[in-house]
């Protein structure tokens, strides 16, 4: 293990963050309304849950590029799982969103979050067919297309009835999904359908709410450090912190974010 | 009103669908993701209906070039009704999607239909952010991207065990909403929030039904003949054409819209 001292100039930055998500990219855009091989894994409470040759040469890609530049963090990965140990991981979804890109919908991204001592503290958010990246680390959060760069900024819409509520299916709620009515009944609109994409625009100030019944680590811990530099708040529904995944919700302010839990966690 | 032969010489065509578009895109896209005056229209259903400037500018922008080029036709436009009447009618969506629109998602687009004695004869759908177009006239039906132009044809997966259901949100169906619930329980994944994005991606070959409960007929009529051109098949539940709109079913196949269609009409 390296020293704090070296660490902190080796810690990865946004440059990195990028040459990463130019790694994914160059290994899921190629492959994305093509013919692909896909498999189904099994997983609980999911029919179907296609794993594509995207997928899996993006997570090795990102994985060469990591152990290369630091053979001390540890991985976890949505493909090929967890390795090693220590206070630095990151944590990867090559395609977030498999589904919408098998259904040839540019709403999938690949996912890369780095976190310190279990705290999430950058992520990068690419979506190459849109041209599109955000990203957050200690410059704040990010937004960039076609060289145009700026800073993400979430809205205040100040009532729960004004706000537009995002879930990506009202499938896989379990006995969550009386909450989410509720609170579908007391916003101004709910849209379904856009997974990690729909979080990147809350942080963009087009979205107020994003409520997710089970994430896993790689499906938000990128995200995290973007909604938060772009003045959001992201917990659990048990009001911890979001990295270990669950049941997630996003919101665009800390006041909001306890008027929705207000509705989601009463009795 | 002009002679048949000087008609057939003097209809649109594919140029001119895409020149309509190109009015379109520079009203629309200029707006997206900005701050926008929105509005609310009273719609039966729906507690929010977000018009905004960017489908009125589309559409007047739309409705003077049709003026100019065939003062002798008939319109109807989301935004400002119906005006005219004869064999021939332009059927406009200046900006189908207005919630993805809002959200500042990419799924919106433009939709321009064009019928002949009640029958869509031509579409072009139009996505200025992707940069996508996808259009259909007598040569058939095609998209293009960034100069490459490709033919579009719908895959055949056989069975509805194996098709992937779009439909663009639960909400709406009413009394619909048991028959959805069958569909969805028949295939292999279920998607939400693509509206018209998602019938494009259906005649590209990556969805295989797209059902909607309430479609108005400015939300199918441009979509009609691109659907068929690219070799699906697209009905009211009823069974009979679609250009009139009410509860539609579009499908890659006639024989998947069979299948699907002993779900959705059985007793």
């Amino acid at each position: 293990m390296k020293s704090g001292v070296v660490l902190m100039t080796d810690q990865p930055n946004e440059d990195f963050l990028h040459r990463l998500a130019d790694l994914a990219d160059a290994a899921t855009l190629p492959r994305f309304r093509c013919t692909l091989h896909v498999s189904s894994k099994e997983k609980p409470g999911w029919r179907f849950d296609p794993v594509t040759d995207a997928d899996r040469a993006a997570e090795k890609a990102l994985r060469k590029a990591l152990a290369t530049a630091f053979p001390d963090h540890a991985i976890l990965g949505e493909e090929f799982g967890s390795e090693g140990s220590g206070r630095f991981r990151w944590v990867l979804d090559p395609v977030d969103g498999t589904r919408p890109f098998l259904c040839g919908l540019p709403l999938w991204a690949t996912l890369i979050g780095f976190e310190v001592d279990g705290r999430a503290v950058m992520g990068m958010m690419s979506q190459p067919f849109t041209g599109e990246r955000f990203w957050a680390g200690p410059d704040g959060a990010w937004t960039a297309r076609a060289g145009r760069r700026e800073r993400l900024r979430t809205r205040d819409v100040g009532d729960l009835s004004q706000a537009v509520l995002h879930t990506t299916s009202p499938e896989g709620y379990g006995p969550l999904s009386e909450k989410l009515k509720r609170l579908m009944a007391k916003v101004r609109m709910t849209r379904f359908g856009g997974e990690a994409y729909a979080t990147a625009m809350l942080a963009s100030g087009y979205i107020d709410l994003c409520l997710e019944p089970a994430l896993q680590p790689y499906d938000i811990v990128a995200l995290i450090p973007i909604i938060e530099a772009a003045g959001g708040l992201v917990t659990r529904l048990d009001g911890e912190r979001a990295e270990r995944g669950g049941p997630v919700l996003a919101a665009a302010t800390a006041n909001l974010h306890e008027q929705a839990m207000a509705v989601l966690c009463r009795e």
